[in-house]
Order: structure tokens, then C-alpha cells, then sequence
């Protein structure tokens, strides 16, 4: 396997309109989507956009914010432990999800259930932070011209 | 201030020897630069490459493997807390960094100590993370053509 773009890294908080506040107001984000409910994750999700090395904002790699969704959120434990939010996972893209699924299990990774369509709507899986060097690690498919949020 | 690139995510690890096998055998990164230590930060660093949405590794947002080095490194509170090493803090890149110490100034951010040579040879400071929603936060100055580790 060869990897691929870091297409976000997944920022929890306890308030996603705190953070696209501080996003706007401290960090001068200008591009952030709007927020909605992954209910199927138990979390509630809004992408921000940086730039690229050419200065383009939308070509970097984003930060998925994501705040606890119902009492069952798997981030509720997460919060419990970090209040004020905080790095909550990397995902990195590949060209084709089941050829990763197979690469990692072939490894001896943990995946965490089964595939499933994740913020983008594209596959996605998670891998286990513990047979990841500590790192929650989400690998998605890369998403086709036009279909990325 | 406007948000600038996500230069690279800092990502903590008890052996930057391990990591890098890591990298390139189960996430297959292709080019990672040599260790070299920087003991005014207390660290090992090296540096994996990401590819960007065009696909050319290296222009992506970088991942800094960062290993304590010294008994009084910081990292080493962060080490005891995540043996497993994990993510640590975020990089943002801006055209002027007197101008954004300014800026998190006026805004009431705490600035941790001065402005200081990172390991891209351009100068950085770093912000307070429990004023950053959660996220210890580096604000670095884009480096200059060929000036880039």
C-alpha cells in the first residue's frame, strides 16, 4: 500500500458552534460547511477548509470537527476525558477500500466494524489507536471529482 | 489573520525508529527524512511526506514524529500519559509571524514562551492549548523556497 493524502484530521469538541466560531474568529478559517448528524457514528460533523502550498482553501487537508451525537456517542468517553475537545483521529485516503481492508488485516491490525459510508460518502473504516502507534486512524476511499462535501 | 496551510500534525512517539518502520511498512510512505535532534525543543524530529489532492507526496501536510530526547524534555509528561506516543499538537502556517503573535495577543491567547527557530528553520511559537479548544497549536512562518526540510 502507498500512502495516500491526509485528507482530515478529526478534532472532537464539546460544541460545534463554539468551534466554528473560534475557527472563524481566531483562526481565520473562511470555508467551513455546514453542519449535520451522522447519526450511524453517533456524532454530529462540519468540515473546515485550509489551503494547499499553492494558497488554494478547500485543496488541504481539513479539519472534521465532531461533537457528541445521543447519550450512546462512542465520543461521550472521549469528552469525559477532554472536556474542552481536542485530536481525535487521522484519516488518510486510498484508491480502493477493500484492498486496504485486506492490507490491514493481513498485518495484524484491529479494524473497528465493518466498512461503512462515512462524512463524505465514501467507504471508511477505523483502525485500533493501539496497533497504531497510539493514533485513531480512519482510512476512506477517495472521494470522486464532484461527490466530495 | 487568514487560516493558513496545516503545515503538519505533531505526532508523539517513544521511538522515531519504530514510527518510521511504521510509516513505511504498514502505511507505505515513500519518503521520510532523515532524524536529526533539536535540543532547544527537547525533541528527536523527523518529518513523513503526504501526498497532496494531486497526488505529489511532499506537497501534502506533513506528519512530525517527535521522540523526547533529554530528561527534561515536555514531551516527557505527554510520554507518560500516552506510552503508545499519539497526536500531540497542530501546525498552521501564516505569512508574517510578529504580525499573528500580534494578533493572538489582542485576542487574549497565551503565547507558551518566545518566538523561536522550529524545525523548518523558520521562526514559530507555540499557543496554549486549553485556549485552542483543546489543541496545543504552532504557528509557524510558510518557509521560503528551498529553505523547507
Amino acid at each position: 500500500m502507498k500512502l495516500g493524502r491526509l485528507n482530515h484530521i478529526g478534532v472532537a469538541t464539546p460544541s460545534i458552534a463554539d468551534s466554528v466560531a473560534y475557527y472563524r474568529d481566531i483562526m481565520g478559517a473562511t470555508q467551513i460547511t455546514e453542519p449535520f448528524d451522522l447519526p450511524e457514528q453517533g456524532v454530529k460533523v462540519c468540515f473546515v477548509d485550509t489551503p494547499d502550498t499553492g494558497g488554494t482553501t478547500g485543496e488541504g487537508t481539513q479539519i472534521e470537527l465532531i461533537e457528541p451525537l445521543g447519550e450512546k456517542s462512542t465520543l461521550n468517553t472521549f469528552m469525559e476525558k477532554n472536556p474542552l475537545g481536542g485530536q481525535h483521529h487521522v484519516c488518510y485516503e486510498v484508491a480502493d477500500i477493500e484492498e486496504a481492508r485486506r492490507w490491514f488485516e493481513e498485518k495484524g491490525k484491529r479494524i473497528l466494524g465493518p466498512t461503512r459510508i462515512g462524512a463524505h460518502g465514501t467507504p471508511i473504516f477505523f483502525l485500533h489507536p493501539k496497533d497504531m502507534m497510539g493514533q485513531l486512524t480512519e482510512i476512506m476511499e477517495t472521494p470522486t471529482e464532484g461527490a466530495q462535501v
